[in-house]
């Protein structure tokens, strides 16, 4: 059985399996106070280019996506966000528990526009009722998006604008963040990123790591966010798991060479799909291709290679995903190619 | 530096990191429904005597009690816990957070009694008001207790029927149950445990784990526990992680086997301290033992040996908490004892 | 200045005060136990045709949304709502600050269609990743809807059995519900409505009382009601606030005959209106009354009549409603009529 | 039967009712931004002696209370009250409700003293694991206390003092304010408390109004407080009628006239039972009055004299609560000492 369901199948990059094992017996203080933690801390500031950054290790992306969204916004507000944003549509309404709205716009491919944001604060400011509304208080991309869609530099510029214009931090979910920035022809480098926005994260589970998000707040945290973080029930006593495998991560940019690998498996198997005529539901830059398949061709493949179930299509034909990740290896993707 | 601040100060034991590398490659479905934790929760079945639990894989113990608690609390009930529980007292608001109260009850050296429990619910249903109140919806106790002392099967049988006289779930934090099971005079067995609970955690964090709680229900889950994992951002998408090292963990009997190092270096250093003349502040039988210090001994450990602060005494004297764990070698206890 | 803003401008129906003035030194029990509240519960059941309905008194429509939606949703359930809903558009997050997401479908003039309750329900269990969604809890509708439309009988007996079907409950808003039973043409009885919902109330505020809807729960209300009242701090002490008017009203059919007054003046204005040539933004049966108007029209009624702003049509136009009420005299719509 | 069960067992002070009548058919704006609203206001800023402050009227004390608290603590604070407070006990959890946790302190008759406060905030803030707490956001007190007890001056400042030391708000619920500034030999003024406290509210629900409390913000309220109100479901879409009832009580010192009949007949009511030998559970300077009553006694008045059930004081004895209010006639008091 082939297995591209998707990009967290596998465990973890084999040089962080090694320094769990060399630092296992190491006597460290708990909750993220350990120096592997302030190591990994001071490499991501380094490679974002943002030395006032304070940097804070979450073990998932949902768990992520609720504390940054519950600790920035105030009790008036909701955050705004792709209908098909995650938070919009894939978190069993996590945002919510916490007590806030998720505002869904409209998107284009899974990204959200700097106009579309512009348009709905300007119709929000122009409500005389607006303290009736739900305030906007943080706007929330995700990138690459859930389609495997790139913002360009010029389109987050702009989003960053916008947000600064009606005071809302720009909250960018990076759980897949290695595989955009290794992305052929982006224009966005990981300190784009951090000068572009307020806060965002750099996802561990699908790009290297047994779990874990470094969430990077490049102007600072809000005040009390260890409690916060605590009050949701996420800090890890041993905080040395997230450290080392960020430090590890963030040593001689192996989150970049790792990247690059599901960059490399995509592309082959975008070019062999394209060359034996399977039709694209979306052009994605990044690790995840959507194709359309027949209900045949589905039945076909079934027992010989996973994929990710979409979206029905049509009666006929369905939507699926197949993702590479860090740790796909070329054979596998030249024989999914044979078999299909 | 002697380190015995606390029992989660070192990494995992090495059986765990050593299955973690076998399987690394190895690709597997997400969110807990992998072999590994199918493997895992048949295990912890088998050594719960109880064929029909459910067992859910949680990365830590606040998570843990919040979600338990979330889950099976309804609208109107609050929790019932020891003043001392960590949920009233450690976990800054998370119960709280998801909007019920923790209802504080007198306790005896962290330790709630049934008589205790009864007389509250005998006053509350007592009460004409009743409905103005939060009603008493679950119990909550913690074994060992946050001073590291354990319940009698007796006392535990007693607050078993207190609770279904009363229509309450009965939950146990075992964040350090298998120190508490391998403590020396104990007649509680993890059967008994499953037995006379409706929920309770068997600690991974501080028991050899990297990370990680496996949540029992003997009886079955509450409907749609899933989404509510998920919904409280807890739900790993890489939940192999936690499958694995409970697999491991309930291999030939390996839980009981390292938490006994814990109980046997505690009784060692117990020994000793009694033997040099020490004052305890409270007998604690597990891996968590109480010393009162006066200033001049506490100054002249700082930076040859590092405890947890517990509390102040009095003006010239403060408790702290020595801590042994799976990991502490012996000879580490006798450099202590020699220190000291 | 005429006055046509909204229908909760004037006070109270005067047998309202004078009821009110006449039992005002009796003494009576407190939170609705009072013997007002039990004969206005009498009454409702018995216009309602719904013997064993439970009612309660709550003192605004958006209390009530966010108190009957949070105490039927459970945990990882949300309300699915037209997105011009008022739990959608108009509370300020209300629902979302309990903790449940409010999901937004496509509307026709305010109206949702079973077929698109059928279709979006047929779809979400259709999904194999189900569990990561907000589960489809309740369905919410307004009656009259907030632009004044009504379902038919057929329209509501279509959503009643596509949410049996789906086990969700079905709410009615009915902060207008006078006028929507009052309307014209309408085929929709009370004893329909408690017929076909699992829970609606009858809105007072905006039809004739000072303040106050009665909830009416046609098949009981959930258990501990009363405290999750309380618990979202709606319980009054002096609940005879409520009973009495309530009475009030369901004495003698007096809520259907003021109902009337609204309906018979609106029906004026829009035959007046459409002779004058103004253009309607949508037909609407009940007591508001949707126009565009020229921004020189608009300019030209300042100072002399209050419309509600209801949204920008183009650069040049405004849609306006007018409102009617229960108090609303018939001299005052022929001033209006004349001055446009 | 005669009635001392509790002072909200009456309708509204009659010049109220008559001003509702006189005004019943003005046609005003809604939530708030009617003038009765807005000359209540100023009585109350002119009453309070504090030209800046914000006012806001809110349906009832529970909801005062939950969205006083909500929008004032962050999301790391709890509230501190004494372990009596209504806040702590007697509201179905409406503060936890919000996510906030109540930390109960020890009491003196219902009151919370400041060296209880300071002692707690000088342990928190020297304990070096705070991060896992909840944190001290602020300080609730009630006036006259759930016991009808009342702060001195020097108490309130020792208060206020300690609450500023420790950047907390103190909160002041005032349900009974009334009583406790018309107690016979307080020294405390309605100055007084806009300037020792940070926001407190006016009861009305049981001094006089129908319904509603006036919360006052000496200092103005949290940005967006409006939307917050919202938000909590209790911004009455008839604003008029909490605002004309406050107008009506603030003018010609109304508010004080009916609190002082409260104190002067639960004076002769104290004075009457004392001759006749009865026992008081409690010394109370306002209009509620504690005594112990044997179950002979109990059971001998009832069917002719209703009173509050407080707690049982002992196997064969009682402790109830006889309230009067300011509709409370002297006659009453003698009927009911003639009977006992």
């Amino acid at each position: 059985m082939l297995y591209f369901e998707n990009d967290y199948c596998e465990g973890a990059h084999p040089a962080i399996l090694q320094k769990l094992v060399e630092t296992n017996f190491e006597k460290v203080s708990g909750y993220g106070t350990d120096p592997y933690c302030a190591s990994a801390r001071e490499k991501i500031r380094a490679a974002c280019g943002a030395p006032d950054a304070d940097v804070w290790f979450i073990s998932g992306g949902t768990q992520s996506n609720a504390i940054v969204i519950a600790s920035m916004l105030r009790r008036w507000e909701g955050v705004l966000a792709a209908s098909t944003g995650h938070v919009a549509a894939h978190e069993a309404g996590a945002i919510e528990f916490t007590g806030h709205k998720v505002i869904g716009l409209p998107h284009t491919n899974g990204k959200l526009d700097a106009g579309t944001v512009e348009d709905w604060c300007r119709t929000f400011y122009a409500d005389g009722n607006m303290d009736h509304l739900v305030f906007p208080g943080m706007v929330y991309i995700s990138h690459p998006s859930e389609y495997g869609t790139l913002y360009t530099k010029a389109e987050l510029e702009a989003l960053s604008a916008v947000c600064h214009k009606y005071h809302m931090p720009l909250f960018m979910d990076g759980a897949r963040l290695g595989y955009g920035l290794a992305a052929e022809g982006t224009d966005v480098t990981l300190a784009d990123v951090a000068r572009l926005t307020d806060v965002f994260y750099i996802g561990g589970t699908k790009v290297g790591a047994l779990c874990g998000e470094a969430v990077v707040f490049p102007h600072g945290a809000p005040a009390h966010f260890m409690t916060m973080v605590k009050q949701q029930g996420a800090l890890l006593a041993k905080g040395r798991l997230l450290g080392i495998q960020f430090d590890v991560l963030f040593t001689d940019d192996l989150y970049q060479t790792i990247s690059k690998n599901a960059i490399e498996t995509a592309a082959v198997l975008k070019k062999g799909l394209a060359e034996k005529g399977y039709s694209f539901f979306m052009d994605s830059p990044t690790n995840q291709v959507f194709i359309v398949l027949s209900n045949e061709q589905l039945a076909a493949l079934e027992g010989k290679a996973k994929f990710g179930f979409w979206e029905k299509y049509d009666d006929t034909h369905t939507v699926v995903r197949i993702a590479t990740s860090w740790a796909t290896r070329m054979e596998e993707v030249e024989q999914l190619l044979e078999l299909m």
